[in-house]
């Protein structure tokens, strides 16, 4: 019986994984607390109509901190005393690069990095208290491939440069919060959720949603101590349609 | 005979790297161009004094548009028709966390990524065009091996999140540069000048700033298109009292 927190759950992996949470046994999966920018979506409202004693819609943005420390609180209140024990930093924003990496908007790279990167220290630590307290302790950054030094020489043509560079910077993050909190007992992972089918992914990606999300979920569930500080992919059998492996294995850094 | 333009040269490694430059003969480096957010300090006036007609003092600050776009005129007239040949952006901020990485300050994190991620790509951007007429085609981004995940095990307990993560994200940006301009003739690296007694590296560092710089001088110098993308290593003989390896090798990411 656990409890999660996702960002970014208004819409596509965080919208399905908060609907795919919430399909598991309560006995597995007791709450949900769906964050937003802005959590009253109908999407959501449906989803709380279905399970209204066991999802939370939450707005916070998380590059403002003063609401995040509202999300918090409200958090707290609807525990009531139990623990936070998954935290899946999922909200991110993509960002496609005009022509080559010299055009790139400078304010495009820095709105990218106060996203994904700072964002993600923002609820990380506004939320820690909570986790700390949890059964499982579990923290999921939501990466890229991307921003994989390994597969660079790959993507060389995809025009996303600010959003490979913020990739590479959460992985960082995300290993020095794992160092950092292994003996106190957190699994905090870096994973790439694959090519999935969303507005971010485009219709030309490799996985349906429904498909993507219950690799991402599976890997979440099944993450425990020894994945520690690692950067994980999902599995999901290879196709000759598809462009990348997802061979459920660590990623090179 | 090589122009160089070296950011953050008012002191620590730039200045003394403007200086070794400076004392090789005018046949291998003609001009440098000494950038700092104040280039009219007593250090640089001493050197311009020294080398009247090959050091330029440029007063600019990287995470400034519009100093940096002023910053490409005035050596764009100092050059007068002659190209500019090898960048190395070596201006950035470190920054000591207090405590644990839960209690990082988000301005720093937000701050150091401004000069040390965002303030590269705008010195870059900006000079690209006078370094695409130019003999070497070189770009230095003077990065650490702090960045690096293979050595980040080694490296829990230094207190520089913030520093360490800022870095990584540098490392992507070299990449992704280095893949896009190869074709076009560049040379762009990162590389690990060395632990240095420097105002940021501390006394306790492992090598004296001449002979820090010395070895960073060599390896800008010997760096040639085989490195392209690749992140690398100072090489100084190893003595007991160090505490890291300068073995003139590629860095692992």
């Amino acid at each position: 019986m656990a409890t999660y927190l996702i960002t970014g759950a208004s819409r596509g992996i965080g919208l399905e994984l908060t609907k795919q949470l919430l399909e598991l046994p309560t006995s597995e999966v007791s709450k949900v607390f769906a964050v937003a920018r802005n959590a009253e979506t109908d999407a959501i409202k449906q989803l709380s109509q279905k399970y209204p004693d066991r999802l939370y819609p939450v707005s916070a943005s998380v590059d403002n901190t003063a609401s995040v420390q509202h999300a918090v609180e409200a958090v707290r209140a609807k525990l009531n005393g139990q623990s936070l024990d998954v935290l899946v930093n999922n909200a991110g924003i993509s960002g496609e690069t005009k022509g080559l990496i010299k055009d790139m908007e400078l304010d495009q790279l820095t709105q990218i990095l106060d996203v994904n990167v700072v964002g993600v220290q923002r609820v990380t630590a506004a939320f820690f208290p909570l986790l700390e307290q949890g059964t499982q302790k579990k923290i999921i950054n939501v990466s890229s491939g991307l921003g994989s030094f390994a597969y660079a020489p790959h993507v060389v043509s995809m025009p996303s440069d600010a959003y490979n560079i913020s990739k590479t910077a959460l992985n960082m993050l995300t290993v020095r919060w794992a160092h950092q909190y292994a003996e106190a007992g957190f699994t905090i992972v870096s994973i790439s959720p694959g090519w999935i089918k969303t507005d971010m992914g485009t219709a030309h990606a490799d996985l349906s949603i429904e498909q993507g999300v219950a690799a991402v979920k599976k890997l979440i569930l099944e993450t425990g101590k020894e994945q520690n500080g690692k950067f994980l992919n999902i599995k999901v059998p290879k196709t000759d349609e598809m462009m990348f492996d997802y061979d459920g294995k660590e990623i090179p850094w």
